[in-house]
């Protein structure tokens, strides 16, 4: 009857005019149980088919507490509990329907949900997002306004203490928030609070996740995935490689790389690559790319554009380094990735 | 009369052996009023046509506060009063002749000009400036002298605590310094003090800016901008894509991007590139790459090298798949950026 | 007799669970005089032929440094005296024998020896590290275990405080252990633990040197260093270019740069670079590549693989832009690296 569709308690951060800019969300919940659902509907009075987020008083924490408790949700009453004792902003986000999130509450709820792994990326509406979103300062003080900020680094500098801003961006990075199990991040600035890294994955140095985006599973990731790019299990993005996204320059396709696949360092593609597929270190295939399919004999079958190939499975794409011309020919062996680099213990 | 280029106020940090390794400028002034550079020049006494950085101390910064107040320069007297009520020190770098910076203090006052936006990329004399900057550790306690480096880091360690060291290099990167407005800096790192980044420009996670570099207006900036380069309005430069510098490993042409310019992901170019032409991801093309013209219809003009060409405007360069040679034709569409991404309030 | 092969006194890092997960040591040693290791040997009961770590409890660390004065070994005694008079841990790692490492103090010495510049890459034996060392997040307050991270980030923020997640990754970044003397480190992220970084390195912020790899001397270094990988004196990697290897996705071949090479912005290679080579910008060569080999007048020489070319000096990889070609054809003029941009006061 009042199934939410997600919820959690968190801390807030506001700027210098008490405008809330930011939230933590320590347990995102996604799909709560009826009883949990009406609980906290009942409690924060929401109209049905809606959403919204609730500063919640030490009065209402109480309650919530007691009967968290009472339906055996252990972990939530203990959270609620401390972060109500904290003399930092709690508050409650209630989500009834998935719509364009309407709130900066609301956005960082959705980005909780997909890297705390709720959700994979395009899963949710997510919709308008980059106009809800605040630009902040990120820095070692946490999250500040960019209107507080000058002021705040010449106060810093007259005490000898120096702010250090990480990061000027509508999103923070993933492992502020959250470091879910099982995988490794050589450099968690090239991560954001909304990526979706699956067990066993591996970002290296120069990989990048943007938010609604990431891989499924296993993955060795040294190259980038664009907003709304997934990778499917046991595949490899080598050192600087691309994957177009829709975001920004690229075209309208929505990309995504298949399970075993193996795109080549410095190398790029911009239409979805199927199973086993490898790409040539070096090159890169967009969806119009001309390409020489061949057979396995290495005889030419057609030329077609990128694209049409896309359902291809376990097939090389190369240039002719003699020739000059991409191909595309069948794999005889397959792609697997290293076990003792790729385990995340 | 005693106009001044540019001067500032600022704090210092000194080292062990009291030598001053870096200053921090929070209003650095260009072009200052004939009545303000009056006021400097006398007071510090600075002889005609030179440049120099004098220590304030605290009678001349009651003085100076006092007559700024009187020129209705308030916000300087403010910070001014701050500064010399601090226990920092305090000083003022007065620069009369664009010349190339002999002291530390100047650089710094050059690089914070450029990043104000007081002054574009190339507008400033900054010759020899690499042997004027001290190599430097910039930690989460500020820059620290690489020979006082390991001394601290080891008596951190023994009260338990960790001294992050972010960079050793000359420049610090700009964000500490100044936030410019109307900017997203994903990863704060790649941009160093000195870039001039205009208003409505984002710097993703994989672009980079030097200093004496930048964008003039509205951008999107994925890949590198080296020293020197400067990239026009509602240009975007795509993942990993590469602007050929001139201080290593490139050639002397001076490169710039045009407005409404896109270079692709893992693109580069090694000439300038002029308004409205497209770089297709993937390839680069060096000022001597041979570029087959093709007029609209896609017959071929004339073969010439990629500087040749610098001069025509909305122009794809690719490399054609099939033949591998790399192609110049008309452009019929133009590049617009993506609204929504690149607002950056 | 009791010739170490190295060994160090260091500070380690704990987790909730009072194991082991990180250590420190200001100054390891490698291959100590016979005196020394005859002290530390008998002192702890070191069995012959075997590798250990204890903690130094204060009487063994009172009659150490003792000893070390004796033998004249007085930076070592102050910083052992000093480790010991602190509230943190004390560890001596022992190593006779370069076996592969068994423990993390031991992965951790030889990380450090590496980073000091005691040896070369592939100097030692480091098989198995990957599954000895931790999966940890490298914090602003040190590196914390996984498994304590939530409960933490959660307190902190109960207090308004932030905890910075920089890395989640076996391997720290170098510069918080050491800064070799003459180096820069645009982005300090970007190189590990690890990282062998010969006097005169520079690494650009898009730079990067894994662990057992980096340079023997100077180097301007804006690409890529894959683990294992050694460039060789004043050669030149451009920004984002890539060295493939043997770890994940390239083959087995050990890569290598040699001295005065430049690989161009963009480009990559899959086989070991000999002296005075140029590999184009935005080219990647792969040890399979075919490549038609030219003489200084132009004329086709013969058709080979990469690897094949891989013993000749001064030659330019470069793809012909009209024919589509991978061709090498001897150089007329060498590299050299910019002499100011060099220099690391």
């Amino acid at each position: 009857m009042n199934s939410l569709h997600s919820f959690a308690f968190g801390l807030a951060t506001h700027n210098s005019s008490a405008e809330l800019i930011e939230a933590f969300y320590p347990m995102p919940c996604f799909k709560p149980s009826e009883a949990l659902s009406d609980l906290l509907v009942t409690s924060f009075e929401l109209a049905a088919m809606s959403n919204n987020t609730y500063t919640v008083d030490p009065d209402t924490a109480a309650h919530l507490v007691s009967e968290l408790e009472t339906l055996g949700e252990n972990k939530l009453a203990t959270q609620l509990s401390a972060m109500s004792a904290s003399e930092q902003p709690v508050i409650a986000c209630l989500v009834s329907v998935d719509a364009p999130p309407q709130s900066i509450p609301e956005a960082f709820l959705k980005l909780h949900l997909l890297s705390h792994r709720h959700v994979l990326p395009q899963e949710l509406n997510l919709n308008g997002m980059f106009g809800v979103l605040k630009n902040l300062a990120w820095t070692n003080l946490g999250p500040i306004d960019l209107d507080d900020l000058p002021a705040l680094q010449f106060a810093a500098r007259l005490e000898g203490k120096f702010i250090n801003v990480e990061t000027v961006d509508k999103f923070p990075k993933m492992t502020n928030y959250v470091v879910p199990r099982g995988i490794r991040i050589a450099d968690a600035a090239r991560v954001r609070l909304g990526a979706h890294l699956g067990e066993g994955t591996t970002i290296m140095h120069e990989g990048f996740v943007n938010f609604n985006a990431g891989t499924k599973g296993a993955a060795m990731i040294e190259g980038r995935i664009s907003a709304g790019v997934i990778v499917d299990e046991n595949s490899d993005l080598g050192g600087g490689c691309s994957t177009m996204g829709t975001l920004s320059g690229g075209g309208t396709e929505i990309i995504s790389v298949g399970k075993n696949c193996l795109i080549g360092a410095n190398a790029g593609i911009g239409f979805p690559l199927a199973d086993g597929c490898i790409i040539e270190a070096g090159l890169y295939v967009t969806a119009g790319t001309k390409v020489q399919l061949l057979d396995a004999t290495g005889n030419l079958s057609k030329t077609a554009k990128a694209l049409e190939l896309a359902s291809l499975t376990d097939m090389l794409f190369r240039r002719n380094s003699i020739s000059g011309a991409v191909e595309c020919i069948p794999l005889k062996t397959s792609m697997s990735l290293n076990e003792e680099l790729h385990s995340n213990n």
